[in-house]
């Protein structure tokens, strides 16, 4: 689910729609708060997050919903049936919610062999089991061959917010740290490796999975000293820390060589003229946390099943403002900006 | 989202997805229960409805899924936009559930001029506000060219149980009585006639609209006598009524004349060799109702603006089981059975 601002701060004026308005960088957040939102949400109020949250009775609810067009459909380390389940389940968790139940809409091209259906629907309840939750309800609908491709899948979540969690883009200060889970960039690089349009092999996979045991883990561990915490997707932690940067009125530093990036990611970034903090995950979280509560967040993560690699990758500043810095050992910086354009379309 | 029954009960073997599979009849079916609910839902039990059933604290909720992929995008009384609305409201209407709040996920073709995508945006808006449901959340994907139609929309509902409906097919009885709230096959002849491939005139428009109006109004006025409700989509309400025979293994009795059919859609469906009870419907509800209260509940249905035309259109028998016949006035009899092919593809 996008993440977007106060609407009406912008107008959409682009005459059509084309690929890079669905990259999740900047052409996305025109569109989503210049068209959508003014006509969708005329009610909205402030930051809109990866989740919406709804209170019923004495129940907290995070609801949220992605649609899924991934291609190809099938890539090491995952397949969409992966992602409509993970992708789901991370915006749940980001939110500070216990992912309970999804819903699932499948749109399959007429022609595609039962066999690739069932394989993915093999898969999302294979990753749904993984993840703890329920799949609840669903729907399909079939169009003809050539009006889509393959298969897209939509997962809509359904959770419940964790009273611990007080989590906002406004709660976040100057000397907050800012941690991730794992190595970045090896969604975006594998998916794009596995298009075959580049002649380059890595033993890379897509790091595909839940984040809710993280984020329940920095709950569990340091409270209210937990800020904000996203899944850096679409647009890569260039994008997410871009859109927390301006949301809290802030500035970002990152150093540069804290960032875990595989060499295959960065090898290939570098071939393809890509920054590896562009790249799109679909299994990490970043989260903030207040500075005297930095150590024992990262103990937390690292003590999750796959957390080994969680780094402490930069700091919140007060200036300079809605801006992301990255700092290299050396004591060169470079601004680092949203994803403009698309490079690697449909990787999720 | 679809009706289906307990999984496991056949297995799905067709080699590849075709236009059937999407039609909302006996593939449909087919698919749903041999293929998707053994995967994605390994532990459901019994008959699953139009929406599903949460609990969360002292809230009871409903939750329900669907895809729009209408081609043309507008008709005639409406558009996707309209029909990705109302169609997920009434999913939960029919449920026994007031509508509270909408996500929904847009799938865009790149090169869909914007001012379409402006247009349905705008429609989304409306019929949420005509509906009194608020749209909290969303996410926009974008495809190449030629791998969509325009614009596909995914949108999910969440809903809160009205205590006092206590809907099921178990709880159908022989006596019960069949109402609908108008004319039926409006929507699925006015768009197959929208897509211009038949010669043929009529000043049809499609009935979308919210029904939670008539299940609200139904609840109110007979509470507990109310055993079912459904809206009849795609497969209509043949289709719809077959599932209803399946799942209380009773026989249905259509009054054929008794059924309110514009002289349009009457006329249509003889030249295009359909049955107007197989046309979809977006804006109609079928109702079960214990023969004791069927007055009331019509004079309910009728008080509704927009509900003039309701109608007492068959009752619940003994026997045959699981099986609906239509009778004619001169005391013919057919059996109706449920959409079999898909003679309209892509009706909502």
């Amino acid at each position: 689910m996008a993440t977007l601002t106060v609407p009406g701060t912008s107008t959409f004026r682009d005459a059509q729609i084309d690929m890079a308005h669905g990259a999740g960088g900047k052409a996305s957040r025109r569109l989503v708060e210049g068209l959508i939102v003014p006509h969708l949400m005329a009610d909205a109020v402030g930051p809109l997050n990866d989740a919406a949250y709804l209170s019923m009775g004495d129940a907290g609810l995070a609801l949220t919903t992605d649609s899924f067009v991934v291609r190809p459909l099938r890539f090491p380390g995952g397949s969409i049936g992966d992602l409509a389940v993970n992708g789901t389940v991370n915006d749940l968790a980001v939110a500070g919610a216990a992912p309970l139940a999804l819903l699932c809409s499948l749109i399959v091209e007429a022609g595609t062999p039962t066999e690739i259906l069932r394989a993915e629907v093999a898969a999302m309840g294979a990753a749904a089991r993984r993840a703890g939750v329920r799949i609840v309800g669903g729907d399909t609908k079939v169009v003809e061959h050539g009006k889509a491709d393959g298969l897209y899948i939509t997962t809509t979540g359904i959770g419940r917010r964790d009273s611990r969690a007080t989590l906002s883009a406004g709660s976040v200060r100057p000397g907050d740290r800012i941690l991730v889970t794992g190595c970045i960039g090896d969604h975006g690089i594998t998916v794009l490796l596995a298009r075959g349009d580049i002649d380059l092999a890595a033993s890379l996979k897509s790091d595909t999975r839940s984040v809710y045991p993280f984020a329940n883990a920095l709950i569990e561990a340091v409270g209210s000293s937990l800020r904000w915490m996203r899944d850096p997707t679409r647009g890569g932690l260039a994008t997410t820390l871009n859109e927390l940067a301006r949301d809290c009125e802030l500035g970002i530093t990152l150093e540069e060589e804290a960032v875990p990036v595989r060499d295959e990611v960065r090898g290939a970034c570098e071939l393809l003229g890509l920054d590896p903090l562009h790249i799109a995950n679909e299994g990490q979280l970043v989260a903030i946390v207040s500075a005297d509560a930095t150590e024992e967040a990262l103990a937390a993560l690292r003590r999750v099943p796959g957390g080994e690699s969680a780094a402490i990758v930069g700091r919140v500043d007060a200036s300079p403002p809605r801006t992301v810095v990255a700092v290299a050992s050396y004591g060169g910086t470079r601004v680092v900006d949203m994803l403009v354009g698309d490079p690697l379309p449909r990787i999720c």
